[in-house]
């Protein structure tokens, strides 16, 4: 056997065959690819090379009909013809056994290799591939009829089936070289962009051959090279592979071989670069000295790897060249050290204090006014619209929800009205004047809970709602400002992903917890009647007997029901249902007047229809099914699509089910109070004072939901241009509080997940793009418009109220439940309580399970475990309004764990808090043996998760 | 840079450094892989080596606290230390750059190779390894004392967490040679066969040496080397790879080519044999042939491979070296001939005619009677007593479900205590005389849509129906006799996967059309009232107004009720529920009496708890949580679970839902019959006789359901040893048929799912696998006595009977949709309606897909589809009951097929007819282009399903 390389030899006696190009044959010089690796800046240089289409023709049907098929084209990835089923296979990363490419290398160093051919068509491509050859003047005849030939593509277009592309009955002749309709239609040809060049390989067995024929050409001017590729681009490389049957299946390999060689980026910056054999041959061996091997009795070579989601980088191969040139001498940054860089990076340059006072808002806006105009002039694209209808779907549902559920929490003291009320006004508002634009207002779940349990409070101390609530509105407001004058929202950076679980899974309890709750309640409202309940019977009675039998017959008498009362010798009663019954001025009397039957076991159908409808329609966006197109709309819309359904189901049986309460007209929904609150109402003067207590509490709420909500929005990986306004967002919410105060409308925070799918349907997202590969993100969209436009639209949603009556309760507690149910899926904390149960061996590949050990995870899942039972001990009690202060509390208990677990396993399994930035010395950063550092694993951070893995508002 | 081979010349030089084993420097002598290659049969002899142990030994900590810290090791995956986590990662396909394998050789070709070393001990081999060395003698002895430092090994028990077994304060003295305590307690011990060797690789930075230092040894004696390796395996290998820190990680990566290769059955078998350097290299050479290469920049190296679940076979690997070496004239099966060969390999020799009247049944007896002592003799093994429990458990369910639908389907003709006695004596008649024992007995699908078909019949045309069933009984045994002295088993060849798609389908959806009937039936039983509806209002009424009115005031007179009548002047009416009305001998009046409320809406929710329960519990089977016992149990027992906690939320609510009809005493379900079926009843004589004509179809359907089901059974792949017996099986059902008729039990053939789980609860496997390895099956428990015992704790069971009677029946039609949606999930028609919704993009890679064109597969389904709503419109016509015709002309469709679609994709989609066998030349069966049945697609056969694909009768 043969080994790569053995041929080295070889290249000098092969070199003769080279016409093109100057012949540069000293082995150190030219362009090898040690050549640039002097300063560190010049090596890292990327090929900036424009992607390269490379397609195989290969030769079959010798030797009855031989004729030229694509059996298998490269961009990033390989797709493969499947002959027999007349398709391409899925996009997957090539791979070839190293005898090909051995094989290859000896085919190359013998054969002929033309750099900077001058041809300017396939004619004439041809006339140089087979003059220069030793070959009878015959046999050159024959290879060149054959080499012009058209070969068969399959294009797929997307409408239409799939089809054979092909002129195979003749060969092609000098005035067919143009490129063919079919070529041009390639829906294919749109993936590239403007300049961006082909390289063809042929590859085959010939009959009439008795040496293998290796040919490889770059062409001086790239040309289309008539109806050989199946896109219309011009070709620079051109590559023949042929000879005698002998090899077989070998020289499809080798053609595989150097396709794959050519959509490498660094092999083809050096090709292209190459000025003699010399080069190629270097190249190629270049490349060799990267690959991975697959050793071949625990791995099938037929099996097809799909593509990673993260490739890594061409930076990162040059660095690790440079590394490997250099020797271990240059030190690099250990993943712990990576992770830690990358958070760090990701903490944002707008939480530096100024230590002047109100000097963050100044700064903030002084950022963004030089913004605001272009916050309009980028919104002219069509992409917002979609994103408004999206967006602004999203948001009616979340007014209609958490209008519904603050309308029953506060026994009516707000309602759906004041939500839309709210949710466009101050949306509205915000979208003008914040500092991040694209946040979404939204009532989230923290301040419900808080809502509730002050509505509950004021309720036990009969004291008048609403202008109690103004009072901790406007103190609040206050609050709020001092915070931005001192500039408290640099604090936010002591909130770790710790504390931000807690936070979340705690409302994310309090919401499953109340819907379920919730739904049990309703059971008890509509009692089900089970056999020997005494909650059995009703009659209707009627107050007088004289005067009311005149009236009895008077009225419609013919009914079953007088009949039946009659024949029961009833006199003054009847067995009318009682809504009838008082219709008609009777009174229903008996056990069973006040029981609805069925709506107890309905209302749950609805609930568990709502909430498992909503929880599937999420599962079909990550399906197979149905075109992206719908399954993106039946999973962004699963809420929407599942109270809709679920009316209908209401709608169609009729029932007497629990609706929405929406007032008739335009008016608040407590009846006889205005749009404006009174200041103090039934309340004592002091209450005005004593108020700030709660907005205390309230304003630690909203700190942390606000300034969390900010902190996941602004990070470092959305690449947003603008900057963040944490202190001028802050202001913004104190000053809307404040009105929805005075307006008695609910109050709004900035809202997590609306926030990043508004954000998310704005993105900005390279076109062009290889098959396989992932489309790359550019930024996003920012401007204040799209904004502007949905709460502009909720606002005229207003009157929509009128239908909403039709919404049966039970779906929102659903809606809710679901709500609940998704925020907590979305965290770390949810993922290790799992890993509690999942036996070791089982366990998925996490990345903080390679570098902590298992029982410190579980040891920490346990401390917070037992922190948000303490929370919600503390939720259970009379002391609930106090939870504020007990998440605060998370930060503390985040500082303690320090004195527990070593920084190391916080890194993994928290982040680290600021102060510990001076006094993690670089050595202490680094894991227990320097090897870890290495380059085997600093690329798992490719398998980071990169959404946002917290859901905090749980909306 | 240096290519492998390079150092080919380095090889004689170097083998002067060999001082054992004889130099045999001829290339093309001694054990070459090329050497045996001169009969395909000796060719084609697998390496039978044992398991080789290789572990991986790194120093770390150089220059501060050298020690030896076990970070890798394989067997057949590799598995990687995770030194922050203490964990073993996940087992996963090894992969490894390729410079480090050239490195390895250039080390290996420079560096020592011991072959056949005398050592005893790690002492003697120390000295082995160390003396030889260029070393000075002060490195030697530091070098020594470094080797014979005890390393540190991660030992996972599984009780226990993990510890560090170590003792690295001090050095191992020789008397600490022998192998640790922690070392023989390692779980990981019983994993390898007695007669497994272990291979040791050392590798690390050494700060002293100047020079690589690289040893290769073959220990002549296997020995335990100490605590060496964490397993006491004796050591066959060792390899030392050691140099100054200049390389940096090379060293490890080098160390993992080492075991990497080791792990390599073909290098170990050629290293075993190798008598030189030379052999040693070239086996290294031979590997390198194999590999398989991954691109740089399509792929990051650090990605773990989980192992695939069908490796190519070593056979493979060393015919395809055969046919390299032979070249391509070798003419290889195609992918379609090998599936083709496979499916007529898998159609049983048993169904060869014989040509002579029950000739088949004969040679059944024959072959079967043979084996009949071992029969019960081979049951003695402890895993048959837990298969015994499983499928007793199933079968019961089988029974309460099966029959609690049948006495529903026939008005009570039978019911839930025929169904256990049927069960119970048929099952254990069946499972002593059969000819496949493993077979369990059940009124499956189809018998029971036929009998409630002929139930209805016999309702609609006023016969007595018992009798009339037992001439259908005595018929349809006659037909079936005839069928077994015909041979008519052997036409079983005939149902393609097509029949029995079709069949399965039918049978499904039958099911789930009658699960979602009967609960709307019920909501009829117990319709809901909506607002407004006249169903309103009850009262009760006393026959005379005299003698009650005193009647009333003895009994209890201080009850709510009664006051609530007087009060409301009510004289001979009181508002009682309808059943304490009458059981006080008054009479409910009114339209109200008779709804009974909240049953509706509770059933359906009982039906879906039922339903949904039973779903996600089999899912857990195949989900990460929970031990795999206990995730394999929840998953068995999913039915009897989620009928459990219907029956818990039954019984917590307490309302009157339907309940499973059980009668008191051990009596049939019917009143008034005995045990024995009267032979005419109220029928006309002739009925007798007309009874041949429903016979025959019943007949039609026995055929069908129990031969498909034995084809499925009897399948090669489950190795069956004992052989089939089609015609005895047959023979059996047909007298158990005669038996049960008689009786008026239910109908009994065999049941494909609850067979397939006894067979699987029986299987042997062989134990000792590697990390990241299936168990491979060895074979089944064949034998009588599991099935014996299941039946007769079933015929125990019948004295359950009396609480079976608190089962709500919409818990049972909620595990029939259950069992219909399981099923038509199974086929693989099922996956070809989806693939109608699935965009060609996003298709998964299917077989099917690759070799035949989407458009002809969605005709296929298409006409399918075609079919089946022929049979359901034949279903829903009076003239139901002859639709075992109708999927008798499923073959005649499927032969007409032939005319539609080429051989090749009748092949891929469904199977070959037997005809078709000698018609289709072998050409013909050629794909299109014949590179397509080359070496790069046949092993996709790999990815084929093992599992059965059939569930035909839908229980």
């Amino acid at each position: 056997m043969k080994l790569p390389g053995q041929e080295e030899s070889d290249v000098s006696s092969a070199s003769k065959n080279v016409p093109t190009g100057e012949l540069d044959s000293g082995p150190g010089s030219g362009l090898s690819p040690d050549g640039p690796l002097d300063t560190e800046s010049r090596e890292l240089e990327v090929p900036k090379d424009l992607p390269l289409f490379i397609q195989l023709n290969e030769l079959l049907g010798w030797p009855h009909a031989p004729e030229w098929k694509e059996t298998g084209r490269w961009v990033l990835f390989e797709e493969k013809l499947e002959v027999g089923a007349g398709r391409w296979s899925a996009p997957h990363v090539p791979t070839v056994a190293l005898p090909s490419l051995q094989k290859l290398r000896n085919l190359l160093a013998k054969g002929l290799v033309l750099l900077d051919c001058p041809a300017l068509s396939l004619q004439e491509l041809t006339e140089q591939v087979t003059r220069v050859e030793s070959l009878s003047p015959e046999l050159r005849g024959k290879l060149k009829a054959l080499l012009l030939q058209r070969p068969q593509h399959l294009i797929q277009t997307p409408c239409t089936s799939p089809c054979w592309r092909s002129a195979n009955l003749r060969e092609a002749s000098q005035e067919e070289e143009a490129p063919l309709k079919e070529q041009h239609q390639n829906p294919l040809r749109q993936k590239f962009p403007p300049g961006a060049e082909a390289g063809a390989v042929l590859a085959g067995q010939l009959g009439f051959l008795e040496q293998p024929l290796g040919v490889f050409v770059r062409l001086r001017d790239p040309v289309v090279l008539g109806p050989l590729i199946e896109v219309p681009l011009p070709s620079r490389f051109f590559c023949l592979l042929l000879g005698p049957p002998t090899l077989g299946r070998g020289y499809h390999e080798m053609g595989r071989a150097v396709a794959i060689l050519l959509s490498d980026l660094q092999f083809q910056w050096r090709v292209r670069r190459a000025s003699s054999l010399h080069d190629l041959l270097a190249a190629l061996d270049a490349f060799l000295e990267e690959v991975t091997v697959l050793p071949p009795g625990r791995w099938d070579p037929t099996a097809r790897i799909p593509p990673l989601k993260c490739l890594p980088s061409e930076h990162k191969r040059l660095s690790s060249q440079l590394r490997v040139a250099k020797g271990p001498s240059v030190r690099r940054r250990t993943p712990a050290e990576d992770r830690h860089g990358r958070r760090q990076h990701a903490a944002n340059p707008e939480l530096r204090r100024t230590g002047r006072l109100f000097g963050g808002l100044v700064q903030d806006v002084r950022r963004k006014a030089s913004w605001y105009p272009s916050d309009f002039l980028d919104a002219l694209h069509p992409q917002c619209v979609s994103a408004v209808l999206y967006v602004y779907l999203a948001t009616v549902t979340n007014a209609i929800t958490f209008g519904g559920l603050l309308g029953e929490a506060t026994d009516g003291a707000q309602g759906v009205l004041e939500s839309f009320l709210g949710t466009a006004v101050t949306g509205a508002a915000f979208c003008l004047t914040a500092g991040q634009p694209l946040t979404i207002l939204s009532s989230t779940g923290p301040v419900l809970v808080f809502e509730r349990l002050l509505f509950s409070f004021s309720r036990d101390h009969s004291l008048d709602y609403l202008p109690f609530r103004l009072w901790v509105g406007i103190w609040v407001a206050i609050f709020c400002l001092v915070l931005v004058a001192t500039e408290a929202s640099v604090l936010v950076r002591y909130f770790t992903r710790f504390t931000e679980e807690g936070f979340c899974a705690l409302i994310s309890l309090i919401f499953i917890y109340d819907a379920v709750g919730k739904m049990l309640t309703l059971t008890r409202a509509y009692p089900i009647r089970r056999p020997g309940s005494p909650a059995y019977g009703c009659l209707c009675q009627y107050p007088d007997t004289g005067g009311n039998e005149s009236q009895w017959t008077s009225t419609n008498s013919k009914d079953r029901d007088d009949i039946l009362s009659m024949d029961l010798g009833l006199v003054n009663a009847s067995l009318l249902p009682p809504p009838e019954c008082a219709q008609r001025g009777g009174h229903p009397r008996g056990p069973g007047c006040h029981t609805v039957p069925d709506i107890a076991f309905f209302s749950i159908l609805l609930f568990l229809t709502s909430f498992l409808f909503a929880m599937a329609l999420k599962h079909v966006k990550t399906s197979r099914f149905f075109p992206s197109v719908v399954r993106k709309m039946l999973g962004d819309f699963s809420s929407v699509l599942a109270i809709l359904l679920g009316c209908g189901l209401d709608a169609f049986l009729g029932l007497a089910t629990p609706k929405l309460m929406v007032p008739r007209e335009f008016k608040p929904t407590l009846p006889g109070r205005g749009w404006l609150v009174s200041p103090f109402g039934a309340n004592p003067w002091w209450l005005s004072v004593a108020a700030a207590l709660p907005a205390l509490l309230l304003s630690i709420l909203i700190f942390m939901d606000q300034q969390i909500t900010g902190v996941i929005l602004n990070r470092a990986e959305y690449r947003l241009q603008k900057g963040a306004g944490f202190h001028l967002d802050l202001f913004c919410v104190a000053v809307l509080m404040l009105l929805t105060s005075v307006l008695g409308l609910p109050w709004y925070v900035s809202a997590t997940v609306i926030s990043l799918a508004h954000m998310d349907s704005l993105r900005r997202e390279s076109r062009a793009c290889a098959p396989g590969e992932a489309p790359s993100f550019l930024g996003i969209r920012e401007q204040r418009l799209s904004g502007l436009a949905v709460f502009i639209l909720t606002g005229i949603s207003i009157f929509l109220a009128p239908i909403l009556k039709f919404i049966p309760m039970p779906l929102l507690y659903g809606i809710f439940l679901y709500m609940g149910v998704t925020a907590i899926s979305s965290i770390q904390f949810t993922k290790r309580v799992q890993l509690l149960l999942i036996p070791a061996k089982h366990q998925p590949d996490l990345l903080f399970l390679r570098h902590v050990p298992l029982s410190r995870v579980h040891l920490f899942t346990a401390i917070q475990l037992a922190c948000l039972g303490l929370l919600w001990i503390i939720k259970s009690t009379p002391a609930a309004i106090i939870f504020p202060i007990m998440l605060l509390g998370l930060v503390g208990v985040r500082k303690a764990l320090e004195w527990v677990f070593s920084p190391q396993e916080l890194l993994w399994l928290d982040e680290p808090m600021p102060e510990k930035e001076r006094n993690i010395p670089e050595k202490g950063m680094e894991p227990e043996y320097s090897f870890s550092g290495s380059d085997s694993e600093d690329s798992e951070l490719m398998y980071q998760p990169k959404a946002p893995e917290i859901n905090i508002s749980v909306n």
